[in-house]
């Protein structure tokens, strides 16, 4: 596997594009994706219960068949607006499939920005227009540009691996993702976008998509709020030409792991973690990224509740940020997560300074050691519990008073 | 039931002090109180994992016997300190019981402060025999201020309460609490110590603690992290002489609530939701309070988890610091708790104005209005689900640029 150019345009047969509508002044505010070929998705949305009209309307499609088109909005939210919203959304799905020439099923529609208001549908009518004429093949970044907020940086990455099987096929997976917290004065969201022309069955592209998810998007936190808006999505058109992927392979007496499918996770899984980690470092305010890796847990959840009540914490956050040297409070953020913990057997590392051992300070604890690793920009944080074999990695941003003067105002 | 002066040695046969034993400099930092007579006690502790060393030598106490005094100190946690913790507290309780001519089984032990270092025995027991010679039956505010650590505020209460049967009987509850937040660097802890001269069954006693718990500091946050020190603890030596408190009454055919038992129990939920609410307003780099009121649940938990899930959002909190009118806040915090919610029910009103309608905003909500009741410094917001007759309240405090600044630093 190796990072290439080119972004959710790498992969055969994929175009796509942002355009400015006038939702924002003066900023790309809509974005197009597009496959020349039929395709298959796969999706995973927030698990918020006050769900915005754009994720109601893609979750019901994706139960359905084959997908062509996704249209973004940033600026707008969506959320809260009733079935007036719905109906916008699936409007939005319209526009797109005619000026495609695709039908509405066949488009996948996702939102960011501001809870509690209409969208604006005759200019986003026009943007859809306009960007129908725009598609690319290199259009990646302006697309990426096209649905951020409030972010700083533009997050987009591409991978090419090999897939074994008549012969070697090179596979290409590319993404682009937004969000930055729960982001400015009423905006929000996290979306993530994916294009891919391996040749995969829809069980393979789900299985892979949820299994990267859950080690990226879902063990990072900026400020531990949950969106209405949040949306992964993979897109597949076979291009490649590669053996179809499966998650199992049938061999003359037994259902082995399909090695292609394991190969094609990894790399999925290596974009999800990049564009998690950018959005970690985007973090509003954040001056610092840390990462919190949780070892020796008798059950995967222990390792993960305690990974994100540490990486949560307000108190730990404001300490990475004031590289203040208070374990404490990592242990007192530890033992809050509801798990099996056993606190006699706690083993801290921050860096690569033990500062604990049997749940107690190390003796002759070097605190100017442990300030001098706390003042660095990335920070790595082991907690070694010793029972069991469980591990879990979250990562998050420090807490800062940015944060909190950018969360007082409102635009 | 009124509110009388006094704190925890209002109530008869109690008494207290602060004294001051060189853990902190210039402040009080031990204290001590004590019941004549014999008593019985009920206690509640934190449910974290890492629990202190008084946590867990109190609350073993707690299952037997008699409880006659209750010795406190602050500055020092006495946490993640291992075997030598648990002897220290253990010795704690033993100096106290050699000064007061009472067994060790019958003193518990509490503390809070700096976590990870240990406790300096021998400022500890001379403190502990000064303590012993200075208890007064006007000691309650000396021995509430020693409790303290960051705190600003002194956290003290008392009622009086009749209780009936063979005649009417004055029932007094004294409390005193600390905690504004986990506190500055490394201190941590909520503490609370209730005295009662009822006459009360064990099993009462503990069920109405339970009670007024839940519904008092169960439903507070200052910044969501959970201290490895939590305690509170109720003592009631019976000297009231009224006629015994229990649970049930047996009537002829069936078995009915004690009407003593609901008073005595409104009694002490008064009390804890006193200190709790003082706590919150005490809390670090505060500068406003808010209730968040859930109507109209399913059940009792979607309740408490969707009053819980808003109070305790930084980005709720950042916006009721800044008074910025972000009601898709409330909306997004209240929809991510485990609960459930049907969102198009949804009312909310922020003060008395009605802010959202089948979970959207109102026809024509008046932003200016909306931004006028957030500037108050106390805010009420209430949550109405449709769904139901169950509620829940909770408290807590804004998040400004002063808590991330108090707590970035180390002492």
């Amino acid at each position: 596997m190796k990072e290439i150019e080119g972004g959710i345009t790498a992969p055969l047969g994929f175009k796509s594009c942002g355009v400015h509508c006038g939702i924002k002044k003066n900023k790309l505010d809509l974005a197009l994706i597009y496959s020349r070929f039929p395709s298959i998705a796969a999706g995973m949305f927030t698990t918020n219960k006050v769900k915005a009209a754009p994720v109601i309307v893609s979750q019901r499609k994706l139960r359905r068949g084959s997908i062509r088109a996704i249209v973004v909005n940033s600026g707008n939210a969506n959320a809260c607006t009733g079935k007036r919203g719905i109906d916008d959304a699936n409007r939005m799905c319209e526009i797109t499939a005619q000026e495609l020439g695709i039908t509405s099923e066949e488009v996948l529609v996702a939102s960011t920005g501001i809870i509690g208001e209409y969208l604006p549908m005759n200019k986003i009518e026009e943007g859809i227009k306009l960007a129908a004429k725009s598609l690319s093949s290199t259009g990646s970044k302006m697309s990426a540009e096209a649905i951020t907020t409030t972010d700083k940086l533009i997050k987009e990455i591409a991978v090419e691996t090999d897939i074994s099987g008549q012969g070697k096929k090179k596979v290409k997976i590319g993404g682009i993702a937004k969000g930055s917290g729960m982001i400015a004065p009423n905006l929000a969201t996290m979306l993530c976008f994916i294009t891919t022309d391996a040749c995969i069955t829809e069980d393979a592209l789900k299985e892979s998509l949820q299994k990267a998810v859950n080690f990226s998007f879902n063990q990072i936190s900026v400020d531990g709020d949950m969106s209405t808006n949040d949306t992964v999505i993979i897109m597949a058109n076979g291009e490649a030409g590669n053996k179809k992927i499966k998650t199992w392979r049938k061999k003359p007496t037994l259902r082995v792991k399909d090695e292609n499918f394991e190969k094609f996770s990894e790399a999925l899984c290596y974009i999800c973690t990049y564009l998690a980690k950018m959005i970690v470092r985007d973090g509003e305010g954040a001056t610092k990224m840390f990462e919190i890796k949780v070892e020796g847990a008798p059950f995967p959840k222990d390792a993960r509740r305690i990974a994100r009540a540490v990486a949560t914490s307000n108190l730990v956050k404001t300490a990475i940020a004031g590289a203040s040297p208070n374990w404490g409070r990592i242990m007192a953020a530890a033992g809050s997560a509801h798990s099996k913990l056993k606190p006699d057997r706690i083993e801290l590392f921050v860096g690569d300074l033990l500062v604990v051992k049997n749940g107690q300070a190390v003796e002759g604890l070097s605190v100017s050691r442990l300030k001098e690793i706390l003042a660095k920009d990335d920070i790595r944080i082991v907690i070694r519990l010793n029972q069991g074999n469980c591990m879990a990695t979250f990562w998050g941003c420090d807490l800062t008073e940015k944060y909190v003067k950018i969360n007082k105002r409102y635009i």
